[in-house]
């Protein structure tokens, strides 16, 4: 998603930012109903590590190990007014795509495309259009409409029987705490702040009562609730808190949530999709209208997301009857000194 | 003093900030050597509870028991680009200077005054004209200059066998500690920003060093260096942190500084003329080249200012020979829900 936010929302409250839920809704789906079937090889992920919304994909790429399937294409931390940009890439042209910009397939698909260019998105390789920018849907259809390419020992992540738990949990997580930070953020107003302030931690209270308890927020095994939480959950101190302002407490303040939070973290397909230096670049650079200074802050220490939890002693079976991914492939791996190590 | 810093102070290296020293110099002293002697009832104390500089001569004042001989003016704490305003008073004017900006006792002894209009300042009042704000000489001059006027157990703030170690520390302080928050800041520039941090934090793991084993800075008792540290370490958590990025941790994670500041917070003089409130409203509400929009932070939490420290069981006598002050009077008393109670 883009996070110049203002070119994806709007403000309709005095101060208040209500974020465009519009996206292309095209899917990808076993039987192509949209013209878009299942096919190995032919799409390409496009991600940001930095950005929340997209971090969602590469963890459910991750652990169903959809690597080899669909490729991925990663922009840089930092995008201009237009679009995100392959700016990590050599001659910053995606190599598969070769594309400077994330826009391009955009536009090659929607000429005149008039909303945010936003991650995650897919592209459909032969014809360079994008398909989808639909992040809800985007992993879901991994879970639901990939399986004939999942690895051995995937995880369920949206199991028939719990969906309607998962789905109620991760609107309330989505209106009152993903999206939620951003209304604190973004606040114009003292008083459209101080509404989305309480709004945050009335919703992060009811997280930390529910995860008291209960090892995962929804069942016994990691869903797609825990990872549309957890990519929220692991900006809120290295950005959140002082960016946006959502500053009762830190994370690490919080027992419970900071615990299901470094469990997830020390969990593989989740804490190695973490790229701590280009959220932070992301954030405190792209929204200047917030930080005209663009500095980024050196802190927090964030050697204390690998210290024990103690949550295994909730029971849980994190994977179910699956078992973990193995670990990135080395093109895939975020360097060391960008992450908690 | 003006936290508009920009007025008082430069930018000399790329995106350093550098704090303009230069100050009104005349001292109040009991010889009276430049016109102003010693003398009850004569002078006005002009301060902003919000601000660190001014904060010293409010503990200091209250310690030596100084509140009969000097009264007290408080400007609001928010300001406009010309001057501290007396914005809290009925009618918007100082009830005995008679002014609705403190930089009218600016002009009224210098027309055309071109420098910042800081606070402390101390008027004198029947010419309506400002003494001095040079607020690193108020404070001793309080202790050495005022003796004749302190209360019955008033503590020794400068002692003269400590002096030297005293103003070894306080030079360390303030380069470091004081004005090093304002340091990062105001960096315009990641290097100077980059740079400020680490010796911000460097300056704060050696005072916790120091203080590991020590109840007080210098000697075993409070001393001018306790009142000039804890004005900073007031404000780090509800402003530094978030606001001037001085994030590597809060105050409340570095264990043996934060025992120290609640020990001093909860030693009467300290802590009864903190007021959150005003502290966080200046900051965020006059900066807004770094926060635009003027959005104050709800949090942190503060009442574990209130929490136990243990620091009793370092030794210490923290008035030596004398005794604590009595509470504030009612019309100095900060409003409990500005305090951290």
């Amino acid at each position: 998603m883009t996070d110049s936010e203002t070119a994806q929302g709007t403000y309709v409250e005095p101060g208040e930012f209500k974020r465009d839920t519009n996206y292309i809704t095209t899917r990808i789906t076993a039987e192509g109903r949209d013209g878009y079937p299942v096919e190995p090889g032919r799409y390409r992920l496009v991600a940001a590590r930095a950005c929340p919304w997209a971090n969602r994909t590469l963890i459910a790429r991750r652990l169903l190990g959809l690597e080899s399937a669909i490729s991925l294409g990663l922009c840089g931390p930092t995008h201009d007014q237009l679009s995100w940009t392959f700016d990590l890439d050599p001659g910053g042209v995606d190599p598969v795509l070769k594309i400077p910009r994330l826009r391009d397939a955009y536009l090659a698909r929607f000429p005149g495309y008039p909303r945010g260019i936003t991650v995650p998105a897919i592209v459909d390789v032969p014809t360079g259009q994008v398909v989808t920018n639909d992040y809800a849907q985007i992993t879901i259809d991994f879970s639901l409409e990939w399986t004939e390419y999942h690895r051995d020992g995937a995880p369920e992540l949206y199991p028939e029987a719990l969906r309607a738990e998962i789905d109620e949990v991760n609107a309330r997580v989505f209106r009152e705490v993903n999206n939620g930070v951003y209304r604190c953020g973004f606040a114009g107003a003292q008083d459209a702040y101080d509404a989305a302030y309480d709004r945050l931690f009335t919703a992060l209270d009811w997280l930390s009562e529910r995860l008291t308890g209960q090892r995962y927020l929804v069942g016994d095994t990691i869903t797609e609730a825990d990872i549309r939480l957890f990519t929220t959950l692991a900006r809120f101190d290295p950005v959140y808190h002082g960016h946006f302002k959502c500053n009762r407490s830190k994370l690490s303040e919080m027992p419970v949530l900071w615990a299901y939070a470094r469990d997830l973290f020390q969990t593989p397909g989740f804490g190695d999709t973490i790229d701590f230096a280009q959220i932070k670049d992301h954030y405190y650079k792209v929204h200047t209208d917030i930080n005209p200074t663009r500095v980024v802050p050196k802190g927090p220490g964030l050697s204390n997301w690998l210290t024990p939890h103690s949550r295994e002693a909730l029971g849980g079976r994190p994977f179910g009857d699956g078992t973990p991914p193995p670990p990135p492939t080395p093109d895939e791996t975020v360097p060391a000194e960008h992450s908690a190590r």
